[in-house]
């Protein structure tokens, strides 16, 4: 059987660039799977991998116009955003490279041995070793920062866990480009270049999840493709953790008081946000809770406005223009449902942003039964769904409707911000039981890469109850381990008495 | 449809002590839960958390002679061992409160807002926060420590999360009596008693993994039932996070010098590891690695005198002793297997301990087409296999053939302890990829309750990489949420500027 190509695709053209690769055949996913296992022992020295995570940072920021050139040609993020986005990665991988060196990721405890106790408690000694081979599967919507170079691959690697990604099909060029500068600083580093391989295709992520020297993955993307990977790893003979960001409607709230003090503050911001990166993004707001009366619709004109003079954007690829464009037909098409700025399709290869509009009770009172509760599903691009609502008991039964999320927004009144308690706080609270991160007065869109971020949430947000974002991401890829009453010199260098290393550890005495 | 009775029977003598309870209806576990699920805000306090932990600690320990009677009339652990093992079980609650206080579980971090990076980074602090109602499935072999007021209901009620506990058959009595002193304990700190359930029947505990308000399960069992609530666990539209520990071999490596050294001593240790608990340890080393000759020889003399010298045993229930009679049989029966003590059937209710003998090479040629590879899968019950190993070679062999332990155990020589490198440092690092806690010198019984503590392992020892028992055992029944640019008034108090909790965070400025 001939090997299936793998073309890299000019979305504002529709037109074929020229061939990248070719689709991985279950051999060669076995082939890069078995090669990234035998070079794992590579990774267990923490200064090498600090060394490996700057040079690949260097490596990247040095080719960075070859890196940006190549990412817009498939995916016309544009090049502003593009540059924005290696240097939100090179800084990632920095950042992975600091933690390491820290070391407080390795959650050492000692437990000094205690004779006195009943039952006597011997020594114990724990702290975190690396998974094995992670694979990791690459997001359509961030061809650097959640993709081959990005947060999944650098936290693995810091955590000393070599990877095989799947690339994804809409920046395959991107992906080998960044593959080959990764795998270049291995190598400058002493390492193989064995600890970063790319597969293409979609059995070879399959392929990648069912393999047994495969013994975790992270993945970025949408609720289907997600879910089936999910399914995969738990129905292994030996499950693996599947760590993905599946979905999420990412509500927002402005409040009655909000909208008097800045409706057209709230209403322009909420537009930049919804149109950032032509909606591409998995933060965006996909539902805005907005009062109704004049101050509501203030925050509506606002939109408006802002949205109209938007031009029109292009997706990442052609199947994701036509999903946009009947997502946004079919939920147009539900009673009560209004387009006060229609997306849709723009020219050829492009489309137009816009929102829907939707009563509260319309929501509530229909809930589950008449076909609206497809406007609580994400609709991946430029729109999103403005709900009107007439109290706060309104706009917490619509929240009561969503599943987990993200993130979720609340705006507030500069009196609301002070005062605490009242409204403010109920959402607060009903925020935390559906979210993974929770923002005041700002959007959700642009998630710090920094040591407190938690960028997860209940599911559909997230598989697993972890970050892919932040300084804790590396956690996924460790595993705890307890030596009990070890000799010293049978103890890694992380655990012994002396602590050669100098790393952060908690001691029980 | 009549209620199915639930009966403790003494595994003495096979008989019914009297109906406990009825298996629980759909709608009973629906009720369960929901009343439960109604509860959880009430544990929301961490105070009240503490005060209610200890008053559970205080109330087993004033009734301890009525749980240490019924535990021992339905278990046969006699009363020595359950007094024991109650102590160890309030010690945990207590521990858990000493957590809770301490509150470094949360996780705090903080990040200061920087508005000179970029882009300008955010305030962001972030604590973890309940999952809501757990669900417990208790062990047959530790009717308190591992059962109703055990390590998975101690970490569960600390972390904020109601809980629910499907109780063993093998203890229905001491289940319902723990579980009212836990509600009255609930009750006595201001809790509703609803924040603990318990109920019966298999079938329950399949609706309980399935419920839509349940949000985790600890699981402590045999591979069969925990994966198949396992994969109940995952295949649900919401997959909730399953902390199951299914089963362990616990290798245990004799080298040749520690053999020469005190072979007599590791002989007689053994034994009584085995037969601890008449076998029914998940921690029971069930496959050891005894050198070839004369010091080898030591070593099985010692252990045949021992268990030679061991009284029967009652089995926790009679399916068990079926079991275990048929397991040893089935084993004895393959080729080159010897059977230097038969364990098998005592009298009418008994068991008597053994072991099982066989040489490396038999093992590591038949690999998976012989059918000694069922030697290689726990047989619960007071039995080892003792395989004899030419060479390090043969012993790493042999170990390569395991699937993942809760424990692996390494007896050395003096020099061999004080020198660090060598085979010692070999096995130490095989072992580290096959077990959640390495023993040297010591034996995997007797999992101390400590801060460092790692309980759990490689599958199938457990299906997650989190540990049941020990301080960060709590870690498995909470989530992290973020709160961006969340104005401190707002805040939980937890994460206030002030800090009017004292709890301990990582500020990064």
């Amino acid at each position: 059987m001939a090997a299936t190509p793998v073309w890299s695709v000019d979305p504002r053209t529709g037109k074929q660039r020229g061939q990248v690769a070719v689709e991985a055949a279950p051999a060669e996913v076995d082939g890069a799977v078995r090669a990234a296992h035998a070079a794992r022992g590579a990774l267990a020295d923490a200064a090498t991998r600090v060394a490996f995570l700057r040079a690949a940072a260097d490596l990247l920021d040095a080719s960075a116009a070859q890196v940006v050139e190549t990412a817009d040609a498939e995916t016309a993020l544009g090049t502003g955003r593009l540059t924005g986005e290696l240097a939100r990665t090179t800084g990632q991988l920095r950042a992975f490279a600091d933690a390491v060196e820290e070391g407080s990721y390795l959650d050492i405890r000692i437990d000094r041995a205690d004779p006195a106790r009943t039952p006597p408690r011997p020594e114990l000694r724990r702290y975190k070793v690396p998974l094995g081979v992670v694979a990791v599967y690459a997001a359509s919507n961030f061809p650097l920062a959640f993709s081959v170079p990005g947060g999944d691959t650098a936290s693995a690697l810091a955590a000393g866990c070599p990877v095989v990604v799947k690339a994804h099909p809409d920046h395959p060029a991107t992906s080998e480009l960044c593959a080959s500068l990764l795998r270049r600083a291995a190598v400058a580093t002493g390492l193989p270049p064995e600890v970063v391989a790319v597969v293409h295709g979609f059995g070879a992520g399959l392929e990648l999840v069912r393999h047994p020297l495969v013994s975790a993955a992270g993945f970025t993307g949408s609720i289907r493709g997600g879910r089936a990977l999910f399914d995969a790893a738990a129905a292994r003979p030996v499950p693996i953790p599947f760590h993905g960001e599946l979905g999420s409607l990412n509500p927002v709230v402005v409040t009655a008081a909000a909208a008097a003090e800045r409706a057209e503050e709230i209403g322009t911001g909420l537009a930049g946000a919804v149109t950032l990166g032509v909606g591409q993004f998995c933060v965006k707001p996909g539902l805005v809770l907005v009062p109704e009366g004049a101050d509501g619709d203030r925050v509506t004109g606002a939109l408006t406005k802002a949205l109209e003079e938007t031009g029109p954007g292009v997706l990442l690829d052609h199947r994701m223009r036509e999903a946009f464009i009947e997502g946004v037909r079919e939920r147009a098409a539900l009673p009560a449902v209004t387009s006060p700025v229609a997306a849709g399709p723009g020219g050829e290869h492009t489309v137009g942003a816009g929102y829907l509009a939707v009563p509260a009770r319309t929501l509530v009172e229909g809930a589950g039964t008449s076909g609206h509760e497809l406007l609580l599903e994400e609709c991946f691009g430029p729109v999103t769904v403005v709900v009107r609502y007439a109290d706060q008991g309104e706009a917490a039964a619509v929240l009561g409707l969503l599943c987990g999320n993200l993130s979720a927004t609340l705006h507030l009144s500069a009196a609301e911000t002070a005062g605490g308690g009242g409204p403010a706080a109920e959402l607060i609270a009903q925020f935390t039981a559906l979210a993974g991160r929770i923002v005041v007065n700002g959007w959700p869109t642009g998630v710090a890469v920094a040591p407190a971020q938690h960028h997860g949430g209940p599911y559909p947000a997230a598989t697993s109850h972890s970050t892919s974002v932040g300084g804790t991401a590396i956690e996924r890829w460790l595993r705890p381990v307890a030596y009990q009453s070890v000799p010293d010199a049978l103890l890694p260098p992380e655990l012994r008495e002396a602590n050669p290393l100098g790393l952060p550890r908690r001691v029980t005495s």
